[in-house]
């Protein structure tokens, strides 16, 4: 079977199972008290150059509303762009987390937000009828499979400390925009303004888990209030926090993203010459979005190749994720099909 | 070491571990659209032995305020024990989670709300000034370890459906509370007039995993918006069904859940020889609650026992909790030295 | 001093006044238990030929947002223009009201949703990762100073029934629409579909007050505790209703708007006339938004004549809002200027 | 008519009516930019010596939440009497505009909190699992018509400060308090360590009207967005703002309650002596509650006397409420009656 569905359609990593399996060794004070979540704050710091707020819990959804909820007050403004995940995939969590704070959908193209949008849309400071500017959200990979340099985070945390607003990436895919980068986990994040960041893992070879990563150690109290108060406290948290650690140990977050991102590259040049195909957006990560003839997409289901077709029908497009696990071969049958089929 | 902090101490069965093992296997369809979790669903309706909404989600606070917010409005009062753990142990979860809903906290010997206290605290219904009367909210076993018997739910639950409310049961350590009573799930639940369930398993073996169980099916699309909502939807659903299956196995649960008894009752009877030594509750589930002469509790502590203290520590009491995995020998190391210490 | 800023500088019709000092007589039981609020229940049903829930409120966010708490669930997306009060003037009131609903803004010429707009905006029923269609809200007349007929209000209604929403209807000027279309309040609202509506008064002569009106009293009970909890529940609550009363005595509220849409019409036309004027919208109530070459507005700002700019400043757009009480001879003043300096 | 059943029965002062009458002239600019609100800010400030974040609301409820708002986080705890509005008479609007902060009710004789009482209750600061202390309400005049002094408030503020907690003064009958107190209204207020205080107009002589005075102008603006985000701002300001201003003129507010007070005064004295009555709190404003044997109660009644009955049918209690307009022949009349009945 060919999935490229979703990477969460993938399973775990051994390593993760492993660590699982050692975390279940006795007994262990609950709640995070614990020494599997102690080593991982430490490795989050070291990793990330800095001191931060390190809160795990489940869900991504949970990471980033968690995020958010510290970043605005009720009455504020939440800019993000108009297909990230807390705008259309959330059923509404950033706004129950918040309290009712509005997120503010903006445009651009690859599912990035450029500066000049953002900054034409801060309005209305100081306006007691309008809710107040208050965060920003990028998603870095973003849901097109793009990736934000270093640089475009700068620009677009410039206005954002300009007008006084916090930034929050989502990193559901984090790793594999790190591992586009090259560059270092503090330069992408807040050495380019980043004030929090919801640090994925699920997707990336793990059975459920992310971080959140605040750089104010300050607001950990707050954090752990709001976390618990979500219902995202694990009382068994170390078999949380062991899943992390082994996912942050020996790069293995980086070698999981690494091959992902080369399975999509491959995938996506052999795409790219299919008479009729046309990528939506550069390959920049572990997602693919490509137009096909309906032939093809409709041969690929025939055969079961699994996948998503993305938008309305009518588009002919198809949305291709690679996993951690990926196997090369399921590369080669994907293509092997479609060229039949052109 | 011995542990009798809390069952959530613990770490997992090994059958867990296995079913863990096992639903690594291969891809899997996200978002509960995988076999673990439609085969759960199954069997929870057979072991209940009725229709339901069957919910998986990772923690106790999420099962209870998600099954909570379909059963009040915003403005409506939940009536509940004063030492429940919605009350006082969930951060305001279900202030959050119902649009912030107004928990009634009730006394009552032993964490039980008895029907007199109950229906003298009904009041207001109509009254525009007021919260109106909306759900109760049972813990079993409760707070204290005692046992709410199928009668005494009923008894509830008349009151209840008299006046038009729903009724929750926090089942935190439901097992422990079923295998106490020998009556079937059905009988200790909706025969009883329970309209929504939190089925705990997280405490009786498994890593992470509670059921939200509400015997409506009609109300699974509200509580699957309300689960995504708070963030407690997991992409790979199949890990956590995958231990709720085994948990539901086999009677895993209630093996689990007797053993975890019978060694409360052994330590209890142990300990209620002592001098001076006074259970504060009917040792009826896996928790201990017990007044001990001062020199005692602290050599305990001194000698290494894990245990905490219940109440200001003028009061002397402790609190004991026994769980799945319990070593006989625990026990009697207890024992000895608190009888040494006497 | 001219003022066209808005018709909320304008004070209060002298029939109103009169209503207020006749209330002022004796003693009244609180909170709507009083002849006054009784009458006027009995008026408004009258007056729309139906049977309805009346509830006096004292602002146009507070009826417009008590409305929309009783047509969505916290997960709910409520469709609206996003230049609409509810989303860019009420500083989130109503995801406060509605529990975190989250607004989606729909564009459209002249502040009016067109029906294919609506249809292709709603979107993901049944998609647990999404806020679920819920209600539609309309403004009539609008912020545009536009007017939806019927028959353009029964094709979106047609698609809010098409899908199970519901369909909210901002009047904030909604006599000012009435008189436009000559049609029964009846057949501007609920015979068009509407279900409820905020019926404004405060912009058209009284001091403070609005109606909720939600043509289906089995509603009223939870509008009640809704009003009543948002603190929008008046002690003596005739005040509110002698004003609301007198309002809609006589046809106070009928011949207060044709004579503001009579100004409007008026100034409209003279400044038509004026070189390089351009009216952005169709003049049909009491609003006009007019381009004028800039001089012309600074000459009038620096002659003493109060109006708002609209949008950037780089628009040269003016915003002139008509009242209730406008003098005629407030018309000549602002046209001769501006003639004068054009 | 006698009417005793609450302050809010009675309708508005004769200088009232006149300001109101007054503020319709010609234009204003509305949301609070007029004169009449200018002139408020000043005069606050003036009476109570001291800058404040000076806010006009309607309604009692309003003001008390508002004020709440922004002194604790969603999952703060706030402590008051059980017996407090805030508890028992708002519908969950403290609920609403705190995002779900938790009152947690406080027993007390005579509707007072008792230092030691609050400071038992302050728990569990710093445990993620609770709701965190934030802050205290305290009603004065009280539920039970008792009356605060500033040393009970100051050693209640004590503990507030001791544990950073903000106290807020529940004053919908502050001026009833005041005038016993004898002292100024900083006196009974900041320089005893108030925060925030809901200071009442509505019942003692205005339409509609209280007032947010926060002592500390820099939560101004935080006030400002949660008032226009609960619907609370007024676009005619001037229309509050006016009977706001006439009401704190030439000590009208004291002078009304001096009256209303004088009133109860010489009511409870007539009640003390018949046979069988029972005074349930120490008179110390404008409201009296009392035992009588059934009969008079009855009796009274059935002359069509107006006034609640308090508590269970089966207590005979009685409460009576006086106003700044209370007749002295009604006291008469009430006092006549009850002897013939007695």
């Amino acid at each position: 079977m060919v999935n490229f569905c979703s990477d969460n359609a993938s399973g775990a990593a051994p390593e993760i199972m492993r660590a699982l399996q050692a975390a279940n060794d006795g007994w262990a004070m609950p709640y995070g008290n614990d020494d599997w979540t102690r080593r991982l704050q430490a490795q989050v710091e070291e990793i990330f150059e800095t001191e931060a707020a390190v809160l795990p819990v489940a869900t991504g959804t949970a990471a980033n509303v968690i995020c958010l909820s510290v970043m605005t007050p009720p009455y504020g403004a939440i800019y993000c762009h108009r297909e990230s995940h807390i705008n259309v995939d959330e059923c509404g969590a950033p706004e129950l987390f918040t309290g009712g704070a509005k997120l503010v959908a903006l445009p651009g193209d690859h599912a990035k937000i450029a500066p000049a949008t953002l900054d034409a849309a801060i309005v209305n400071a100081g306006d007691v009828h309008a809710v107040q500017p208050a965060a920003i959200s990028l998603t870095n990979s973003s849901e097109a499979g793009t990736v934000y340099t270093p640089e475009e985070v700068r620009a677009i945390s410039e206005i954002a400390k300009a007008h006084g607003l916090g930034l929050h990436m989502d990193g559901a895919r984090f790793a594999n925009a790190l591992v586009t980068l090259g560059c270092s986990p503090a330069e992408a994040t807040w050495k380019a303004g980043v004030d929090a960041l919801s640090l994925g893992a699920t997707k990336n070879g793990i059975l459920a888990g992310e971080l959140v990563v605040v750089f104010d150690p300050g607001k950990a109290e707050e954090l752990g209030y709001r976390r618990k108060r979500g219902g995202h406290l694990f009382s068994k948290m170390r078999f949380l926090s062991a899943q992390l650690e082994a996912y942050l140990t020996d790069d293995l977050w980086l070698r999981n993203a690494r091959h992902a991102n080369a399975m999509a590259a491959t995938l996506a040049e052999g795409l790219a010459e299919l008479p009729g195909a046309k990528l939506s957006h550069p390959v920049e990560a572990n997602e693919i979005f490509v137009r096909l003839p309906e032939p093809v997409i409709q041969g690929l289901f025939d055969r079961g190749f699994q996948f998503y077709r993305w938008g309305p029908e009518a588009n002919c497009e198809a949305r291709l994720v690679l996993a951690f696990n990926t196997d090369p071969a399921q590369i080669d049958a994907f293509l092997t099909a479609a060229r039949e089929l052109s």
